[in-house]
Formats: structure tokens, sequence, C-alpha cells
């Protein structure tokens, strides 16, 4: 299957276009390396030395001889993209590339325009490049759980059967999202649900949990293939983020009571995820929706577990319950559905200990690269 | 009440800012002058000869001794935004400002992402607009019904109580519009409901019906304040659109068998449907909905009345099936809630045949200035 990652030089897109090379696919990687700026923009880094996109896909290719070509633009391009649709004439896209930090599009009226127009204007185009140039491509868009917010009844895959006033319909399901980023997303599942309707587009929606760890098989292979890790308060995301604070003796940092509860997966399911999707498309003019994570944990749980582990390892750990810079619901409801995976195949890893360890020992070794003035959220939403 | 009238130089904008002014209070106009250019783009024009905005409020001023400040330009522009809230200080803002033609967003991709560039940006700016500057002024936001799409199930104000598994909450209505035009002011009422939530931004979404007619009592108090009347494929709505190919002798364009169904209310009630909620504001926090129209009628039911009507001033009117340009549903359910305007004292104008007579009557005065190549339908949704 020949397959676009675009966002492919990113946390979640990097590992994944490896491992849809390394199970056959010929795979093109389409990347602005956006997340790189934001770093120089932030004055942050990875916890881990990241190689250039140009020097990870020749390592790539010099372990395991596969070729994984690289676009370097801008999907907001529109010619640039049909450029790339043109030279690769794919038949599934895989879409990451777009501005992900709830934090990031908090900071000011720049950052709140630019995520939206940057992430709705990539998926339009992405959706008129289908339409125009590859109308059996199927796409495969990240979306996050964060669209559905902590409604008082159970979470559905995207749509909701509802009987009101002795009548019944499956609609989609309501969203009441978070940020202006987890807003953006939600624009996009309304944009692609119509295009699959209006136009045949062929769509899955995945709405994924919160992604932690590092490694998967193929970034484990060689140094230079390493994943990137992020620990900032814009771009860090809880438990990697309290891994990395308990590497360096930092607090943990939990956002108000911690009642927080959200769905989570390991970036190794992350890659086997997209494949299922892949693997198995959705149907022409049909949106199809997964919830992409295998367990929920409160912050205040996953706070708890990782000082446990850390204690083991004679780190010393403080559970700090700081002022939570978001709006959000600190003691609510929550169960959601995500089914569509697991029947389809997936075999979840879970959280262990032992995940955990792994994760933490990577944040050890390297400590040392900690910015500690990043650690702390500087964002507020208010 | 010292109010801006965004999108002032518009069909239902200036009409608007025209009662408000008269009803006492102090209102400015922001507008950059789009509508107009789109004609311009379109080689169309209104079929009756609007003076320029300017000419416009001179008049208002000679008539009633009222001013009426206007501030020509792009509300996109933060900066220049700023400084109108800085100068007016507005306890309200009437948001007409958008691009509002769902074929005008259909056109092409460069169509479709300006469409809902141009509208999310200038929202998002409002909502930090008033934060910054003015944090009690009441954002009366125009939506669309066309939100909501055509659900199997009754239409409510903006949210639904849903029972699920023994559970319930009542959650935002789940949306289901029908072209990118519609789609943006989805992502606008999820932006806004975010705001009031996180910012505690007042605001009322108006989901407003096709608005049909063309006067009201203050723009008939001079030709110099005629309102614009659009008939083309790409900005005419039905109704208006009908009266006006009556006048003309051409076909009444019923897309498809006519059996879509959609809510209606005369430009009449508009008006006072915004000054309505701006005497009641919503609540600091609150995101309120309200569904502005006045009554629904099927597209072929309303080309049968306009038909009857036409025919007794003896002109011949023929009703035609074209090939439908959109995707929509053509036979569907349709129930749609309205109580909250009318709770607030709204005594909606029916529309009986004297309003189609007159209406009819402006548009045989006007009809020379009918371009006929422009009346079909070139948009297509596939």
């Amino acid at each position: 299957m020949r397959i676009i990652v675009a966002g492919g030089d990113g946390f979640c897109g990097w590992p994944t276009a490896l491992y849809l090379s390394k199970q056959g696919h010929d795979v093109a990687i389409l990347d602005n390396l956006s997340r790189r700026k934001w770093d120089d923009e932030l004055r942050s880094n990875s916890l881990t030395p990241i190689a250039t996109l140009e020097e990870r896909v020749a390592k790539w290719k010099e372990i395991t001889g596969k070729d994984i070509p690289i676009y370097v633009g801008d999907m907001c391009h529109y010619d640039y993209l049909r450029e790339v649709f043109r030279q690769v004439n794919p038949d599934a896209f895989v879409h990451f590339a777009e501005q992900r930090s709830a934090p990031y599009s908090m900071i000011d009226r720049d950052h709140a325009v630019f995520t939206q127009v940057n992430n709705v204007t990539g998926t339009l185009n992405v959706l008129y490049a289908i339409k125009e140039m590859a109308p059996d491509c199927h796409l495969i868009k990240l979306g996050t759980m964060g669209e559905y917010g902590t409604p008082n009844i159970d979470i559905e895959e995207g749509y909701i059967k509802i009987q009101h006033k002795g009548r019944e319909d499956i609609l989609p399901y309501p969203k009441q999202p978070g940020s202006f980023y987890h807003l953006s997303k939600v624009h996009d599942s309304h944009n692609i649900m119509f295009t699959c309707r209006a136009w045949g587009i062929r769509a899955t929606d995945l709405n994924q949990g919160v992604v932690y760890g590092l490694d998967t098989d193929e970034t484990m292979l060689d140094p230079m293939l390493v994943n990137r890790l992020d620990y900032d308060g814009v771009f860090g995301t809880a438990l990697n983020r309290f891994l990395i604070q308990a590497s360096i003796g930092h607090d943990l940092t939990v956002y108000g009571s911690g009642g927080q509860t959200r769905a989570f997966l390991n970036i190794k399911d992350t890659v086997r995820c997209i494949e299922i999707a892949a693997n198995n498309p959705a149907d022409r003019g049909e949106f199809r929706v997964f919830n992409q994570f295998t367990e929920w944990f409160s912050v205040q749980d996953l706070a708890e577990r990782v000082k446990i582990v850390a204690e083991e390892q004679d780190l010393s750990v403080n559970i700090a319950h700081i002022e939570n810079p978001r709006v959000e619901k600190e003691d609510h409801y929550y169960n959601a559905v995500n089914t569509n995976l697991l029947d389809l195949g997936l075999q979840p890893y879970l959280l262990t200990d032992e995940v955990l360890r792994d994760i933490l020992s990577a944040c050890v070794t390297n400590k040392s690269r900690v910015i500690v003035d990043n650690v702390m959220p500087k964002v507020s939403w208010k």
C-alpha cells in the first residue's frame, strides 16, 4: 500500500512511518518541520536528541534497505500538496500534520488563530486533493478524545442513538472540546464528515487518547532513529511529563485536584492502530470514528503510579497540586467506548510498572538535556 | 445602548442598523464591503439599486438626525477591530460579518478555505476583543438553522437532553451542516461556547432561518435607504429568488423534488429579534441559543405560493424541477422549536399573500436590472 504519513517527523508520525515501512508498505513522509520550529520559538527541546529528518530516513535505509521519500513542505499550500499526491498517488493518507498542543493554542490570539487556520486549512486541502487526485484514497485522520470533553454520559465512538419526543436518530456525538486546539479537531471532524457525504470520501477519524511512551521496536534499532520526547509545559503531556519530572527530582505537577480522567495509550499501540485502520479501509462515503485508546486514568492516579516506580529506583518524588492553568472539571464522570479497534484485532499494551520503568530509564539517561525553566505551565486558559 | 453592527452594509445588517438606531441605540457599523466585492467577482448585482454606505448613513442622518458612524475595515485584522472596540466601547456586538452563501463556499477549494478562515478568524477576533477590551459586551452572533441539518428528531434550541445507558446530560445539539459555509457557522458556535465557559463571555447565538423580504419601515423612508435584494444562483435564497424569477417570466427553479423543508422569517422579524436579544442579554458565561425563524415551508410549497400570487398579477409562472446542485435530503422529517424569542415577546410577521405581493411588486419595479445569466445555479456540491 502506498501511504503518505503527513506530520511524519513528529512524535506520533515518525514511529508510525517506520512501523508502516517495516510492515512492507511504501511510505512517504510529508512534513513542514513545524514541530522543530516550535521548539525554537518556545526555547524548548526534545528530551531525547533527535536527528534531522534526512539523517533519520538515511539511517532507516541503511539498516533496513527501505526507502522513505520525504517531502518537506506545507500542506496548507495546496499546489505543493497536489504535487505530492501526483508523485505518490497514495492509497492511504495518514494525517498527523497539525498543531497538536492545547496550551500552545491558548498562548494568545495569534496562536489560537494560527492553530485553527493551520489545522482546518490543511485538512480541507487534503480533502480536496483526495477528491481531485485520488478519490479512492483512504483518509486516516488523527482526532482526539478531547473532542468529546467530559459529558455526564458514556462516550461512544463518533455517533450516538438519541431517542427524543417519540422519535429516534443516530447522530454525531455532541462535542465539548476544552481548548482552541481541541476545537480545531472538532472543526476538522465536521468538515470531513460532510465531504464523506457530499463527495464519497472514505475516512477514518481516530479520536486518540493521550499518548505516552517513547520507543517502538523500530525507533530502538539505532540512536539515530530515536523518537522525540516532550516534557515542557506546552507540549509535554501527563505521564511522560511526570516521568521526566521524576527523573530530575522535580515535583510532579498535578493540575488542581488531579481528578481529571483521560484516555491513554502507548505509542506502540498508536502505530498499530494506524496500520489496522489502513488495512481495513472505510467504505466510499463512510465517515468512520474509532476511539483510539486502551485505558483511562485520572491524573492523580498516574502521578501516584509514577511515584511508586520512581521511588523503587531511589528517586525522591513529591506530588504537587498546582493551580490548574486550564478551565476543566476536576471531578467528573468518565466512561468511554473503544471497541472498534479491538474488534479489528488490536492487542493493547497496557500500562504496567515495567512500561513505566522503561520510559523512566530513557528519561534518566537524557535528563541532562532538561531545561528546567520550561517544566512548569506558563499558559493560562483565563 | 452602544451597539456595533458588524456586516452592517449587508442584507440583514443594514436594516438592523437602521432599526436599532431608530429605537434610540447608539449604533456603529463595521463592514469591509465584501458583499459588494463579491457582486463584482460574480458579475452580479442587487436587484435594487443600492447607495454607497456613506450615502446611506448620510441620508439616515438627514432624515432622522441620528448618526451612524461607519468603520470600513476587516474584522480579520485584529488591530483594526481593537481600535473599533476602543472607540465605540460597545455594550453589544451584533455579528453579521461573515461570508454567508453556501454555494459561494462550494465554488472551489479557494472559496471553501476563504469562507472558513474568514468566518472563523473574524469570530475568534471578536471573542478576543471582548475578552480584552469589553468583557461585559454581549455578543449577538448570527448562526443558521442550517447548522442542524435535517435530523430525524425534533430540532431543539442549541441543546438537547440525552438519556443514554441509564444516565443523562444536557449536551450541545448534534450538528450536520450541508456546506462549507454552514460548517463555518458550526465551527463558530463551538468556539463561542468554549469562550463562554472559559472566559465568561456572554453570547447569544441566533440560528436564523432563511430570510425573505426586502423592506423594513426604516429602509422605506427614502430610496437611498433601500435594502439589497439577491436573486442570483449564488447569493439568492429560496422565496426571494422565486419572486424575482416570477417577475421576469423565468421558471421558478426548484432544486430536485422540492421536498426540502427549511425554516423562514421575514427581514422585519430579523431586525426585531436582534433588538430582543440585545435588550435581554445573556448572562456572563452563558452561551444562549435561539432558533430565529417564524415558520417552515418546503421549497415546493413556496414555489406554489408564489405561482398563485404571481398569476393573480397576470404573470405567467412555470415551476421547473431542475437537477439539485446540492447534496441534501429531499424528503425528510422537519420539526424545529423556536420558543425562546417568542417567550421574549416576538410577534411574528407571517407569510401572507399580501406579504408575497409586496415583495413581488418591488421585484417587478426593478426587473430591468436582472442579469438573467446569473439566475440558474452554476455551483455544484459534487
